[in-house]
C-alpha cells in the first residue's frame, strides 16, 4: 500500500546519499515505484547488473536505478549507482504508506497504571493492561493486545490482532506482524498419576532491538529464564519459537519453521521455510539449513546443511522407497559377492 | 452449527433441482442432516453407489440420498439421483444457520471515510478504517479488521478475527476464515553494513472470486506487484502464502502448506498438506503434490509428485538410514566387483 | 510473568504435600523460583536425580528442591524428596500470576440472550455472542470471541484474542492460547461443473476436561459429526486438526503438526513436532511418532515410528540423493553379477 506523492528522480536520489554515482534527467517527475517488466509510466524501477537487457529496452518505465554498464542500454533517466537494489529501496521507502497521527484513537482501551509515550500511537480496539509500558514514537496498531506488565521499546510496530502476553519485553525498532503472538506458555509438561500437567511457564520473552517478526508467528514463554531472541533477528510468517529457545544476532528464520523448546541457535544463521528443529539441539554460528530440513542433534559447525530431496513422478519415487526398503538385503548380498570373488580367486 | 428448521423431504429435495431423478415419501418431515451411520432419527443422510449396503440397512435416518440401485436396499423415504454428494450438499444448506441481520453492529467502528454498502453485516468489535470499500450482502464478522483502503466484494464473508492489511482487494463471494491475515509485509530482506533491512513492500493482495480462505492462513502482500489468488481457488487452514505469488484458478492448497516468494503455481494444481515451495519455483497446470512434499525446483509437466516416506518402526529405519549413508560406498564395492568379474572372465 | 510474593521454605513445601520427606532450613524466605543455573538469591530452584553435581555446588539460589542424595553436594536449605521436578511444580505455582477480579470488564460485549457465570471473567475487548454459555470460574481474556450458542465449562481459561466459532462445546479446565481458533469450516470440497464448491459444515468441535491447546492452533468443526478431543489431551502451538478428527486421551501433539479431516488417533500416543497425517488414516493407541514424521497410511500397532533424516551438508547429502536415484540400476548390476557369477562357478 503506498502514498500517491510526486517527487524529481534528483529528489529520489538523495534518499540514498552515498549510494548514488550521478542522476541522468533528474528533473522528471515519479509518483511510484514499480517492477522492471512491464513496467509502469511514472515510476521507477530498478535492474542489477545481472537483469536481462532485453528488459531494461522493453520497460514502460519513466525511470531506472540500475549500473552504469547497465545504463548504456537505454537512454531514460537513471539512478546510476553501484549497489541497485539497496539504492532503490531508499527511493521505494518515499512512497510507503506515512502513518496517521499519535494519540490515543477513540475504541482503544488503555489501562489507568500503563505509561504511553506521549507521541506513541494506540489505535481503536486496541488494548493496553495494566502496567504496560509503550515507548515513544511506537504504533500498536488496531485490536493489538499489549498485556499486563508489557515493555515495548521506542519506535516499535506492534500489528493488527498482535498479541503480546504478560512478560514481554521488546527492545528499540522491533516489527511484529498481524496475528503474532508472544509470551504463550510454552509446552512444558510433567506426567502425574492420571496424566500430563502442565509445568509452570513463569519466564518471559526478550526480544533485542531491530527484530522483525511476521504474521501469525508464536514465540513461548520461557519456564523460569527468558526466551530470548537477539538483535537484528529476522523471523518470516507462521513460524513457531518454544519455550527457552535462544536466537543469536542476525539469524534469518523463514515461513514455517518450527523451533521446539531449550534450542540454541547460533548468530548469523538462515533456516530456510518448513524447517524442524529438536528440544534441547544446539546449533553454531553460520549454520545455513536448506527449507524442509530436520535437526534431530546439535550441528557445531557452520555450514549449509540439509535433508531434502527433490520431488519425482510418483511411480519413480516408489521404485526408489522400495529400494530404500530393500537397501539392508542389498548390502547383504553385495558382502556375499565379495566373498564369493574371494573364495574363487584363492581357489 | 445449524439451524432447526423442519422440511418436508419434497421441499428438501427441491433444492437440488436438476440432480433429482425422483422422491420416495416426500411427505416426511426432516428436521436435520446426518451421518449415515448410526444415522439420527428425523434427520437425513446420504449413501454413495459405494457405500457398503449393511450401513443403508442399518440406518437410523428417517431418510436417504442415494442412487436408484442402493434405494432398493431399504424402503425408507429417499431421494433417488445420479450424484448423492452433491446432491446432498444441497440439502444441507437448508439447514446452514442463517446469517444475523444486516447492519453495523454495536460496538462495530466504522471510519467516516469507509463506504459500506446498506444490506452489508459489520459484527460488533470489528474496525472498518479509513477509505475501506465493504460490498453488498457481504459479512463483516466479530472483532474482524478491514485495513486502510482495502477493497472487499460482494457477497463476502471476513471471518471472526481476521485481519486485511491496506493494499488486500477482494472480488466477489470470497470467504475467509477466522484468524487469517492478508497483506502482511512480506519476507524480503536486503544486506547492509550492520544486519538485514526490509525490502520495501508496496504491493498489494489480490484475491478472484469465490476463493475460499481457512483459518490462520497468511497471505503477503507483493513486494511491487501484487501478490495474485485466482477465481475458485480453495486454500485450507494454516497455510503460508508469501510476497508476489501467483495461484491459478481452482487450485487447492491443503493446510500447513507454504510457499515462498515469487512462487507460480497453474491452475487446477492440487497441494496436498505440509507442502514446501521454494521461492522463484514455477509449477505447471495440473501438478499434484502428495502431502509433505518439498519442491525446490520447478515442475513443468502435468503429474503426480511425490517426496514422501511410509514410517517405519525406528529400528528398521534407523538400518535404511545408515544404508543411505554408506550408498555410495555401496556403489564402489559394487564397481569393483564388476571390474574383478570382467578381469576373472579376461584371464 | 509471575507475582512478587514471599514464602517460608516451609510453606512452599506444604503445597507439594505427599511428595516431601522433609524440609532443611524450612524458614528461610523465598521470594521467586529460578532455573540452577546461575540461580537466584532469594530464590529456589530444582535438581534431579541426574543433574550433575557442580550445578548443585555453583547455584545463587536461596534454597533447592532435591532428593535426599543429591541434598548431601550442599548444605543450603532444601525440600528433599524423591521426585524433585513433580514436588517444584506445586511449589512453582505459589509465584504464578492471580488472575484479576471475576465480573464483565468494561469494553466486553456480553449478548443479551448469552448466560455467563457470576464469578467468570469477561475482560475487556472480549465478545460473548448470543446463547452462549460461560461456565463458573472461567476466563475469557481480551479481545477473544465466543460465538453464537457456544457452551464453555467450569474453570477454563480463553486465551486473549481466541475464536470459538457457532458449535464449540468446551469441557471443564480447558485451558486455550492466545489466537487460537476452534469450530471454522473443514476443508470439505466437491466437485462441480465449474469448480469447487464447499461441502457444508454442520457439525461442531467437542473438547473434553482437563484439555490444553496451544497458540493459533485450530481445530475445524465436523462435517456431520463433532470432531472430538478427549480428556487431558495436550496440544502445542499452529497445530492444525482437520474436520471429524478424533484424538483419544492423554496424547500429546507437539507444534507445528497438521493433521487432515477424519483422521482417528488413539489415546497415550506422542505426536512429535511437524508430524503430517493425512486424511481417514487411523493410529492406534500408544504410537509415539518422532518429529516430522509423515503418516500417508494406518498404523495399527502401538511403537515409535519415524522417517526423520539428520541433516548431513550439503554436498555428501547430494551423494546420497543421486545414490537414492541410482538404486534401481544397482539392484539389476548385483543381480547380473549374481548370475554371472553363478555361471562361472557353474561352467
Amino acid at each position: 500500500m503506498r502514498e500517491n506523492n510526486s517527487f524529481t528522480l534528483d529528489e529520489l536520489a538523495a534518499r540514498a546519499g552515498e549510494y548514488v554515482t550521478c542522476v541522468r534527467g533528474g528533473q522528471v517527475l515519479i509518483s511510484d515505484v514499480c517492477a522492471l517488466y512491464p513496467g509502469q509510466m511514472n515510476a521507477v524501477a530498478f535492474a542489477d547488473a545481472g537483469t536481462r537487457r532485453a528488459l531494461l529496452v522493453q520497460t514502460a518505465a519513466a525511470a531506472v536505478v540500475t549500473t552504469s554498464e547497465q545504463a548504456e542500454v537505454t537512454d531514460k533517466p537513471a539512478v546510476i549507482c553501484t549497489h541497485p537494489r539497496e539504492t532503490f529501496v531508499h527511493i521505494a521507502s518515499a512512497f510507503e504508506l506515512s502513518p496517521p497521527v499519535a494519540g490515543v484513537a477513540d475504541g482503544a482501551r488503555v489501562a489507568p497504571s500503563a505509561r504511553v509515550a506521549s507521541n506513541a500511537a494506540i489505535r481503536t480496539g486496541a488494548v493496553i493492561e495494566a502496567g504496560a509500558v509503550i515507548g515513544p514514537a511506537t504504533i500498536v496498531e488496531t485490536n493489538a493486545v499489549v498485556g499486563r506488565e508489557v515493555v515495548v521499546g521506542e519506535g516499535c510496530y506492534v500489528g493488527r490482532g498482535v498479541v503480546l502476553e504478560p512478560g514481554v519485553r521488546l527492545g528499540c525498532s522491533v516489527t511484529i506482524g498481524p496475528g503474532a503472538v508472544l509470551g504463550a506458555r510454552g509446552f512444558g509438561l510433567v506426567e502425574d498419576g492420571s496424566g500430563w500437567r502442565g509445568m509452570p511457564q513463569l519466564g518471559g520473552v526478550f526480544i533485542g532491538d531491530s527484530v522483525e517478526i511476521g504474521a501469525n508467528t508464536t514465540i513461548d514463554r520461557g519456564a523460569l529464564d527468558d526466551t530470548r531472541i537477539q538483535d537484528r533477528v529476522c523471523i518470516d510468517n507462521q513460524v513457531h519459537i518454544g519455550h527457552n529457545v535462544y536466537v543469536g544476532g542476525r539469524t534469518l528464520i523463514a515461513g514455517c519453521t518450527g523451533i521446539a523448546g531449550s534450542v540454541t541457535i547460533g548468530a548469523d544463521c538462515r533456516l530456510g521455510g518448513g524447517v524442524g528443529i529438536s528440544d534441547h539441539v544446539t546449533i553454531a554460528d553460520g549454520v545455513w539449513l536448506t527449507a524442509g530440513t530436520l535437526v534431530p542433534s546439535d550441528i557445531p559447525t557452520a555450514g549449509v546443511y540439509s535433508t531434502g530431496l527433490k520431488p519425482m513422478p510418483v511411480r519413480a519415487w516408489w521404485r526408489c522407497v522400495a529400494g530404500l526398503r530393500r537397501l539392508d538385503r542389498l548390502d547383504r548380498r553385495v558382502r556375499h559377492l565379495e566373498a564369493s570373488l574371494r573364495t574363487n580367486r584363492d581357489s
